[in-house]
């Protein structure tokens, strides 16, 4: 007989899901296709439970991404024994009670961004987390793309000289229209900040790996949609606006543009937005060196521009570097260059490192200690801009 | 006891791959993910075997792709009782022998491109399946990807009016270097043609399914790297070249650039190349038409351009379609417009046609047929160049 | 016979060129081609004196760009009686004394920016102008700019909606290099402010004319390269470096950043940077409003990109509009869209401008009023980066 | 006194201007703005005559674009004593007469393209002016495009290694649509072929400076909009359309799109169109070689985009080079690299190698010989597209 049976020696990891929706099914496919991708992995998962306040939620989730269990008590999954790690893809003011009960039954735990409401809140979760010795994460899932992982090693390596000024943005327009209904993303204690939160945690994120602590800032914030109707149906993406009932007050800013001073000296902007008319999705960070600059729009994903200061004065300009097996993690999808990966994707290399972090015993590439800095520049921008002012932003020793 | 077990009654569907490199992963992944994605499948994959002629590759490719089995001998695989589908991913000389047995066999055959090497091949294999009764796929996986599924929408609703021109191109550079090994791609009795058969294929069913059948060709083909370097290891992308050895003389075309008339008058041409100096993976269309036009360029998978005559006359230019929910299958993937699509998430669209397609008793989209038609435009552009003159490629009635 | 000659009963004006530089160029071939490109004229150019400090560049200058008589002292060529408007294209230093000897001689003035080293300054020369009847003209050439144009037709016309926020830059390399010479550029009372004023003022011109008054400032300005060595030959733009004396302190910035509040509630950010490594001349505005936004690069001369809120659903994104006849000027140059204006032809728009407001006795759009009101907003951005606090801006009753 | 009067030595040329529309405003400014764009110039222009059949336009374009006198009549013109230069910027059918009458006159020769109605027309033309010994000029204008200039360098260099493939489009929409009146451009006798030769011309010559000879062709010309109205007004751009009269069959081609092997073995293709709905003005080549590649879109004006082989293989990518002081005639624009020169300037470029090639009695790049070997492919595609065959160019021994 020819037919051969498959035996693996890769061990399960459990998971536990908080939360049913877009982010739920994005990790769910990461650990799906991580040993597809990459060949390999350290663990297998087995996906033990999915909960989800709401039982319909719960129940087709959890039938739909393929989990053993569900349950609309996620005290009962992050306690699970079957249950090693526990994601928490929920609402942003859930993000720490959750965080610390998972980290109190000994669980690795995996959560979206904004970790938390405040830098105090996200402190306490990091220091919880490293006394329990439970590895972490924050899904700031554009720190390891291809195009970020290699203008990482450019900076690192000294490519671009000493490093004079950065720009992020973070714009989209999901909520530029005033009918979009009032979902817990613009109410104060669901949410903590609006566009700041939701999208410019990422660019910080960004911003702090490629360049260092931000040490200052200033800026202003705006809601130029005052209010907005309530919602009907599903308190996420799916919602319906209830145009007839009187409309509800925004909490929270729609728009953040703040400047920055780096504490190496560079000097910065950041821009987030969820009302940027024409903006469907647009991502993109730029960093300009004394040696050389580099420019990356997250849409353009196949590519990273770059710029050498020590071309041949003919030959100078931005290159348009396409992503390749050199690059990243690019080479575990394609063997061959410039083949766009895609968003849900990255969720995938992002889940790669998580497994491995665990496997290895050591801190995952923009865990909990990566969230709680981030935290800090939030905080300082909402000062900031609140009281029209600079506001300084404490700087770790060790991260200088 | 909050925790429930999730059941589900959604029959499975036995899956045989036949092959292990890289679009063998591309489709595991794509049966794997298409339930996370639509929410819904007709059938869960249930992966059988896979077969592989190399012990070594199919011993890894099923462990790390999760199928149960694995064989080297395919024809094993393709008569498994378990078996419901065969997906043929070797070299293109292959496919007919396997896809005639699968049929005989009762199987659903799902086949890369070129379908075949030479159209009455690829005609025996269309009515062997129709004869049988199995449904077909072919792998044109950008033909349902939700802008070129805009575009057949936009162009079938008359928004462009009478269509007059169609560029197509798919250049890379995968084999610009002249010490790339010659692999099967470069031998005409395992590949039939070269870049032709490889890459302009995408393009032909692209120009048929958007302007319909194409009624002559005339063109050039070349071959520039004449010779190339004996292969080492495995004969597929990661193979290496042996440089001591006397090299070996190129087979098919590097390169093909072909104009064309369409049975409804409009005029065309298609570009493709295997050593387009610079050019990792391009893939565009064009399509103008009297009352609007429209480009779309693979890598930048969240656009659609579209031009439209009837805009006011200050506002007349080309419109950046940010591609989102209501486009092709884009709503399945994400719930807000402009996010990159990954081309391995091209096929969790065109498995999920393929699982419907069987489920539903209906051709699906790009079968063998379209591989068949596909293969007529191939020979005669082989023709046209070898004899420098004009083809004529036989049009069916029915496509009129 | 049959060769008749031409007749003209255009009258002529006086010009007298003060600076031999490329902006002398630039604005002489701007009065000789106005009848040219736009096919009639209110006045036709006397090209009466140049004057140059320097006796050589003076008397090539006034050869090679056409003048009648030549000048090493300024005040004899304001003075002159064949002069009715001076053109002022000197090192910002001398802007204000040879402006105001001008206007003392009854003579029309034409700027170059920024119009001053300080807001009072520039106040001092529109009062004089004011008070002397005479009109005057800042270079801010982009101002009437085909797609500049259009854009602010699209804001006044209410097609954007409220106006939400405003993002400028005009940021260039050609300081980058710590080698480029310690020039008047640098040195704070020959130049005033150094990227700010030098760039950012064409910015924030642009900024006001589209979006309103600024209101409130606050940023951070930068000198990252901190000595220069010291010129050798011209001192402008053709200077050697002497690399074997001491190197010299940079005066002023070479990149400011800040964000800014408008009177009407919009918020916005400008960035200018004269060592923007990779950038050779990027100038970009982009306006987001509640309706509609807009994006204008300055290189992409030929296109203005324009999204609609109001476009069906499916239809959603930016166009790229082409410039053509129906926007500004543009069909002076060319009768069909779409082909590039080069910036030495923005002058010609702006000559045209110049004559046409001495020939109608009205203010010419751009006058010194608008240069007063951006030294305003120069000044505060220098005092906020001074200090590190919002600065407000006085804006006009007028204005609002 | 200190006010000197400016003497000039330089000669000057007298010019005759046959025609009076966009290429006489074109060619006019060219000549005027040379010395001030270059500094210095062998000739200064003498504006003469002009001459145009119609007589309110020879009187007033004479009069805007300052010329002395003017004629209805060009034979008047090309024969009188002040004229030493005959600019033809007629339409087509005129060209040959006119050019004739010029060299006959012992006149140098600037004429617009295509330079005659077929190539032996073209080449009786070439051969006269050899005879008589005048210098000629086609208006090529792009020949000299920096970045052409440019390109051309790079490639006669080696820096792209053995030249494989071509590709080239001028694609307009001035003819999109169908109510587009018929003047001289639809009716062959006038105008010879259609799209081919009004804008497929500027791409032949580009691919023959660029590639070398072109050595056979096959190809497609479509005529979409088959009648059109009759004009009103002026026989040119500013034409009405008559839609009450009977419409007039078009007769020649709207579109073409042509392939073709050049003398030394690299695959080419062209493509031209007047009715490419969506494009207002789009020019672009592309050379492709075994070392590296380049491409440039005549409206990224600023921008040559270059890749080589050679660069590490962390850093492939193609680079936009920002065209520069470095790069061709640039630096006589802009001290700077990255600027915008428009398309009238070029004219300026051209004009200048013309006057040079006149004093330095050499012949200029791009003389009747160029249009001569322009016209026999002309004449190949219209052959080879009627006949539905592979037609070949005679290449000439001393072109290879």
């Amino acid at each position: 007989m020819t037919l051969h049976d498959v035996t693996s020696s890769v061990p399960e990891i459990g998971v536990a899901m908080i939360g049913s929706g877009l982010m739920a099914k994005s990790h769910t496919m990461g650990y799906r296709n991580v040993e597809a991708v990459y060949g390999t992995t350290p663990y297998r998962p087995r996906f033990a439970v999915l909960a989800d306040a709401r039982e319909d939620l719960a129940r087709t989730g959890a039938e739909s991404l393929g989990y053993e269990r569900w349950t609309i008590d996620w005290r009962e999954a992050v306690t699970d024994p079957d249950v090693d790690v526990v994601d928490i893809v929920t609402p942003n003011f859930l993000h720490a009670e959750i965080a610390m009960a998972a980290i109190a039954a000994g669980k690795h735990v995996y959560c979206e961004k904004p970790l938390a409401l405040s830098a105090a809140e996200a402190k306490q979760m990091y220091e919880a987390a490293e006394k329990a010795g439970v590895k972490t994460l924050v899904g700031f899932n554009y720190l390891r793309n291809p195009a970020i992982a290699e203008a990482r090693r450019l900076i690192a390596s000294g490519a671009l000289g000493e490093i004079w000024t950065f720009n992020g943005q973070f714009v989209l327009d999901a909520c530029s229209d005033p009918d979009v209904p009032f979902t817990w993303r613009f109410e104060r204690k669901l949410s903590g900040s609006g566009a700041l939160g939701d999208l410019g945690a990422h660019i910080i994120s960004l911003a702090q790996v490629l360049v260092g602590p931000i040490a200052s800032v200033a800026g202003i914030n705006k809601t130029f949609i005052k209010t907005r109707p309530e919602p009907t149906g599903v308190f996420g993406y799916g919602s319906g606006a209830d145009l007839s009932a009187p409309r509800r007050e925004v909490e929270n800013d729609d728009h953040t543009s703040f400047v920055m001073e780096f504490a190496n000296g560079a000097s910065g902007h950041i821009e987030a937005s969820r009302v940027a008319t024409g903006r469907t999705w647009h991502q993109s960070v730029e960093v300009i060196g004394s040696l050389g600059a580099l420019q990356f729009v997250q849409q353009d994903i196949h590519t990273l521009r770059l710029y050498l200061v020590g071309d041949p004065a003919d030959k100078k300009g931005y290159k348009e570097i396409e992503l390749g097996p050199g690059h990243g993690d690019y080479g575990a999808f394609w063997p061959f260059a410039g083949v766009p990966i895609g968003v849900h994707e990255l969720k995938t290399i992002e889940v790669n490192e998580w497994l491995h972090a665990i496997a290895e015993d050591r801190r995952p590439d923009g865990d909990f200690k990566e969230g709680w800095r981030v935290a800090e520049v939030l905080d300082a921008v909402e000062i900031a801009a609140a009281e029209r002012r600079w506001v300084d932003v404490p700087v770790l020793e060790e991260d200088l």
